[in-house]
């Protein structure tokens, strides 16, 4: 999407095919920070001190991370390098499925082609391959998702669309379009008005931080406000849809996303406001049921939710915002059941959040 | 209650009988400031610029205020000195309805009383009546939630009791004891076993920085979690009951307060979990009774959303978490409707959150 008005990805090589770009979202939402990685070592760095984060991207920059991995094995003339690269890229974010999955399918390429230099331009097609792939399923979500969106805005009979989001599942979490986002973008490439209220989502801020720096730099009308504002829009007429992203699906349609999507679910159903979750398929977990039950939630450090992150004085700084002796606890995720959620949209279409629909739309992947 | 291990109320007169003393919870959690006033503008700014804040303690403020007000009458020989610094201090915080019912209590005394002399006394007797009437009533809130903790103690056979509280509405709000906070130290000093939930609150953070603060030097166990938290804590059982305070209730029980308590409620249904709402009677407003419908919502400036204050390297710091030309939207409070309320817990007892159970408790103070 736009930043500064130029089109960007989260992620892209260089024309010298020797070194990944990549924006730097450390530095996000107050400076615009590309970070060049010639090595798989400092690709391993960004993924691990999240430059890069977000399942879309994170599983591109392993493409990317493994197509150096390569170059640099055939530059050393062993393919042992590259293995070892591998294991490495790998253990960067052990949790991050897509990191796993995007490294195993290079194994499988290289380990396919012939020669050195065969391997080295098997690596590249996969790589851009696996970026390409997910940027065309996120634009996919949107164009589906945009027919909610359309539906919304006749029935006001032009009056803007309120949406809801919470944290970010926007393009900076993929290689572009985003799968939360990608309603609203195409929504707002038609020309349709739209507003999207950005939860600021504590405790590591993604909405105030990624996705409304995002909206803004494209051009979208976007709000603020803190995650304990939605029940009282939703009370007052003020939102028209929620869509979310997700971080797990399980095959009932429960969806694991970071904490908080749940309160909003509830004050979702509780206004009678249609409730949507977004993602690419690659995020539905066929082995789990009943998500509440089965899906682990990670706790991260207190300090996340001691200490707040942002710019003062023109550098970042953190601030201690409870009492230096209270314990915090910092829960990543929630479970929102099913039952709360209006619609699943996916690069296959939109379905209800139950195990027929779901079946129906995806009746290969589902093993009985 | 305590601090230091010194028991403490939020206000009070020095022994001079001159000077106000009050904590300065601008300064908390990180510092402990007591401030002495010995003027009405003081005091006046101590109440503008949030010195004291909370309903209670604003109102006890604005008793000693008057008191101050007479004093300084007595010693110009003008009573229309009285009346002068009377209208500056009710125009300190005009949405503060317990101010005005103070200095109003304190003009009809005043007024009442013969000599300029009596007239201090009279000042003096009720300036210390708002502050001790004020934690009689809290105390009294405590005497009776403290029951449903008993009840739940015990169904729990002694295993510790999870309270979950939304912003501060602790004794840091009023002159002792607090609303919400009241039944929980009740418990404690019985040597219940338990421990709170806090919720930080945002956006200005007074669960992490108050309740927190007041929690922990009285030496409640507490762990403070952002306000997102709270519905993956029930629906794991780590909740078993929500008490908050109130800003305003209608006589049907709706209820007015901090901005993101209505979410809390909606879990805590969802889970089965009890949600209570603990305040003084003055709370109600008589001439209301669909909260969602009739209650005006404050709106307040959006760089509270977009700044956070904490502590870094030694002093208070305010940091920006939006990007800079993001809009924000910051409404103050959020209405639970009483069909999600388990019961009112007020200085008169515990009613279920209906007009019938209401009235039973209040019939004098409803008129028909």
């Amino acid at each position: 999407m736009k930043v500064f008005n130029e089109h960007y990805r989260t992620i892209w090589l260089d024309d010298s095919k020797e070194q990944v770009m990549a924006i730097d979202q450390r530095h996000l939402p107050h400076k615009f920070v590309v970070n060049g990685y010639r090595t798989v070592d400092c690709l391993v760095t960004a993924i691990k001190d999240m430059h890069v984060r977000g399942a879309g991207l994170i599983g591109a920059a392993a493409g990317y991370g493994a197509y150096l991995a390569m170059l640099d094995a055939k530059r050393k003339g062993r393919i042992s390098v590259f293995r070892e690269h591998c294991k490495n890229l790998i253990s960067a974010r052990p949790t991050a499925v897509n990191l796993a999955w995007a490294v195993n399918r290079q194994v499988q390429a290289v380990t396919a082609a012939g020669t050195l230099e065969e391997k080295v331009a098997a690596a590249l097609k996969t790589a851009e391959g696996i970026a390409d792939e997910d940027a065309e399923y996120c634009r996919m979500i949107g164009l589906h998702g945009v027919k909610i969106i359309e539906g919304l805005a006749s029935r006001k009979h032009g009056d803007t669309v309120n949406v809801l989001t919470h944290c970010n599942a926007g393009w900076l979490a993929f290689v572009d379009y985003g799968s939360a986002t990608s309603p609203v973008y195409a929504a707002f490439e038609k020309g349709i008005k739209l507003h999207v209220w950005v939860d600021e989502t504590r405790p590591r801020n993604q909405g105030a931080g990624l996705t409304a720096w995002e909206l803004g730099q494209h051009g979208v009308p976007h709000t603020v406000i803190v995650d304990n504002a939605g029940g009282h829009l939703m009370q007052h007429g003020l939102v028209d849809m929620v869509i979310t992203g997700a971080d797990r699906v399980t095959s009932d349609g429960d969806v694991a996303n970071k904490i908080g999507t749940y309160l909003k679910a509830l004050a979702a159903k509780d206004n009678n406001v249609p409730f949507y979750v977004a993602f690419p398929s690659s995020t539905f977990d066929w082995n789990m049921k009943d998500g509440v039950k089965e899906i682990p939630i990670e706790e991260r450090n207190q300090d996340e939710v001691k200490y707040v992150n942002g710019l003062c004085d023109d550098s970042m700084k953190s601030v201690l915002v409870t009492p230096k002796g209270s314990k915090a606890a910092n829960y990543g995720f929630d479970v929102t059941p099913a039952r709360l959620i209006t619609g699943l949209i996916t690069e296959r279409g939109i379905c209800k959040a139950d195990y027929k629909s779901i079946k129906r739309l995806f009746k290969w992947e589902i093993k009985k």
